[in-house]
């Protein structure tokens, strides 16, 4: 069967390969055809050894997948032959709170990852697609929609009438703005670009390039009180102007593999404002569910990416990731 | 000026009455020339002396209202003269946790209620109303609008894709259906018409005469698993069926002044499906505040039954309360 | 091997039993040999077959038990062989919230229990004993003292200067002491003999038989407040004094297994009072684990009833914990 | 009658001062003759202009200070004469949430603090003082012991059997280390002398002078997990290895008034390991009480430094925290 493998960090690393197809899984495991991926900054970072240079190579990349189940190991009840179905981030962490150990089982590093037509799961670690969605939007879901909701939802707990800034039109991004509508906030959007803001249906947004101390127009728009809620992907740069734009008591959930990663932080605002920095981490398969069931109501749509890669343009595909003009999530087709 | 007056116990000890009219409010003080009233089952109990045997008579009922300042005290900086505002529940409750002593500032017993022409409040016992409301809309929300925001999303914490049970069409039901929309739930109602239920625009209702064990409807219409959340109103006769409709781990919140006090109650399915009973007795300002933020953001608009009564119609108002026949809030107008 | 085995219900239908002693154990499982069991309540109710009339027979009943690993199956680094270990109240519930699935595994029924030589269990299954405990003190472990730990500590949140009242000196009541005083509550232990409040050291006792309405004793040693945490286990009969000797917002915790079934509530104060009813069904792993850290640092020693019990005398423990005179848990030795 | 005054900023800017004593207090006021006043960094700060510039001077310095009532205003049935008393932190934050007007009313900037011999508060702004504390006990606790109490207790939700680490032998950091034993947690102390570690009775201890790189010690004594929380009050220097000693999904509670504002931080530990900065300044009354319960409960005894000044010697005192060699809290004797 056609994978990639990075077999060395660095773009040039990165090769399509030729590897035995799985068959006949093991008890307890389910064989599934992946049909779509979707990108991720880490993804990205551990092409480029950034992430965690101690990854053994070769590795398949990429966490976050879609597919269907072809076949099932002896005692598999979970799921079955013909669901479609996503691998959850880390495969180990069903629920409760991540250990060290959940977290040496995330999918694209350390364990092998999605950009191969086959994969043997646990099926422990399988979650039913909503049956709405397509594979490409469901490939969408594993990390930056569990993200978000963990953001949003979980740790953040936004409620009706608060309201959440979001930076940026990717895909954690995205689904912070979708699940900040579902719990009945009010949403300001951060782009470089009106045409973004008008592509994603912002009702409120801010163009950074033309207001860059956006943070003091948040707080015009929020009578001077500052956002409940900021969803921080933009690290070193924003974290600063986002101390500024947020309320006293408000959380600032920290997303996403920065490239930047030191910044210079005045922690004095975090104190004084009693402010919140939470880190967010994915989520477990518990907290899947749970916005699964969202979706599900809500017949939520993940923003994906017009441009769309198939799997001879895998280079290409993380190319565009990296130029940054993508809105919402950059997928890859698998399979036929 | 005009009032009514609860003179001794039983509808026929309620009385209209002439009071002179306060003036000059004390330092702190905002006089408010009451707009609306609306009633509430506790306004109903209290008349009949059920709610509070020792309640002090006379004593003027209801404390629900909406008014506007036309005086303010010395010192008073929170509201002006203009300001459209409602009258907090209980008028010492400003945020935090309820206490004894802050149990004994509810308006309408043991302080003097609502139904008079004029009023003087502590400032600080004051919210103003949003702008897109009436007064009769606005006079709904001090004690089931913010019962119904406490039970469900500060106690009760609901979240989108969460399944709401809520009983009826009253006051605290109408605003529970609401504000579990806002918050991205699903919502199942439960009347005893189908009218009621197209008349609320119920998406998901069942008729409780024609399904008399609508706790097995609820549990079919969730899989089987059972409800996350209900609103229960009806006591005695409802809550051994909430107790079957409720999955596993899932809150109850108990609301409302139920007229048959004492219920058998098997306490097994409380135990063996880690349920919660939550008490929920009104909210603070500051719950109040964060409530009109969100009826602001959506422009939520309180059910107010079709039969709006005059102040001289007080009786035949608790009259059409009592019936039950109702759909939200029955309001009476006060003053021109 | 030795067993014992519920053949049909009622005592008369617990019998001592012979069966094939386990070997080799599967794949991920652990072999263990049990050294101690202790019993609940649901035990003596499942005998009688009053607990799930649905259960299957025979069973070998008792959910909680320790012992010690000696045989793992492939795969298995969980545990090795000599670990002392506890197996897990529902073997399928290692962290998350309790779903029907992790419900249906519990130990004792519906699955077979402890009161075997010899059990195989998945390792996930399994916690090792906290150092400083024999095997009886860690019989009592996997459902009287998680259901107490989630009571006062994960449910509970207990604090610091908090006042606890717990109900007689049974296995969950003297574990919620104990975990009460170690979080830094006061605690009031309510019993029907001085002799017992002596012998378990409570600072402050209420004997009931002295003192039969209690509820007001308790207002009167909390300055007229009420307590902040009551820990139910009396069911239809002291209910309603808890009721009336809670503070406003208080929880009152539903435990344990109560023989008479329902009883008559008077939800008025549940309302008025702001009160939580919550229902409290053991703990998962991760509780479990949480229960052990506290543990161990405390070096705390469960509460064993002094008389403990032969293998042989199954029947003679049973009918101990009947009559209820037993101070903590009861327990019963397995193997030599 | 007596009291201090910052002219100007700068430490020479702190004269002694006669101003006319306070008599008759208003409606709702309570005259309060003042013993004795604690320290906090934060009055360094202030004196010096670095906390709030844009401050009105002359300012009567310090938020902490304790004393009894002398005379009461009408109406006040809070507090009577003879009450011994302490001011809370912000006086117009009784309870809920901070906010900016509530943040407005902090004592010793921008109100006029403690260092004088009588000060009239609103009644609803003081707390009376646990029995078994004299006046310098008091004195430590509204800003440095309720700051500790919220950290660890409300916002941190320490239990039994967590590590939380504290960072150096100041006030904040030993009212953290009582409050998180008396919750059961395990508490490491980090200080620069042994002889302090020894003088707090700190069961495990780093020297960091002798180990400065204190995160791997921290490491090793929690089997390689990290601790659950750190109370972080060095700021700048220490934040970077505080991120290296906490566990997956802990919390670092920021305190205090941190001279070096701006640091270094690698958000990256924050994202991946799940961690929760959380600032933390000071709390409400309801706060403040509910410390006391525990307080009162426990008899615990604040750490008063060893060195008490006298009135006179306020110049020496600051002097003396600034140095840093105080173990507890400094404080300052007011009147005879």
């Amino acid at each position: 069967m056609k994978s990639w493998q990075i077999r060395h960090f660095g773009i040039e690393g990165l090769h399509p390969s030729d590897q035995p197809q799985p068959t006949s899984p093991a008890p307890g495991q389910a064989l599934v055809k992946i049909r779509a991926v979707s990108l991720n900054y880490r993804d990205l970072l551990t092409m480029q050894g950034l992430y965690n240079p101690r990854q053994k190579l070769p590795l398949v990349p990429c966490s976050d997948g879609s597919g269907e189940v072809v076949e099932v190991g002896e005692g598999v009840t979970r799921v079955k032959v013909g669901d479609r179905v996503c691998a959850i981030f880390a495969q180990g962490w069903l629920s409760g709170r991540m250990t060290k150990e959940k977290a040496r089982t995330t999918l694209g590093g350390p364990l092998q990852g999605m950009l191969r037509e086959y994969a043997a799961f646990d099926a422990e670690g399988l979650v039913p697609i909503p049956e709405h969605l397509d594979f490409h939007q469901a490939a969408c879901l594993p990390c930056a929609g569990v993200t978000a909701w963990n953001a949003i939802v979980e740790q953040g707990q936004v409620k009706a009438g608060d309201t959440v800034l979001v930076q940026g039109t990717g895909g954690v991004s995205m689904f912070a703005m979708q699940f900040a509508r579902m719990q009945g906030a009010r949403v300001i959007v951060l782009s470089s670009s009106d045409e973004k803001l008008a592509a994603v249906g912002a009702k409120e947004g801010i163009n950074y390039l033309a207001v860059p101390d956006w943070e003091k127009r948040v707080r015009e728009m929020t009578a001077g009180e500052g956002v409940d809620h900021i969803v921080e992907v933009g690290g070193a740069g924003t974290l600063q102007r986002s101390l500024k734009a947020i309320r006293i008591g408000g959380t600032i959930s920290i997303i996403g593999q920065l490239s930047g990663n030191t910044t210079e932080v005045n922690l004095i605002p975090i104190l004084m404002q009693n402010v919140r920095l939470q880190g967010v981490m994915v989520g477990s398969r518990e907290t899947f569910e749970a916005m699964n069931r969202a979706i599900t109501l809500h017949r939520l749509v993940p923003v994906v990416d017009r441009r769309v890669f198939d799997f001879l343009q895998v280079p290409e595909a993380f190319a565009h990731l990296g130029v940054g003009n993508h809105v919402g999530k950059v997928t890859i087709s698998v399979g036929s």
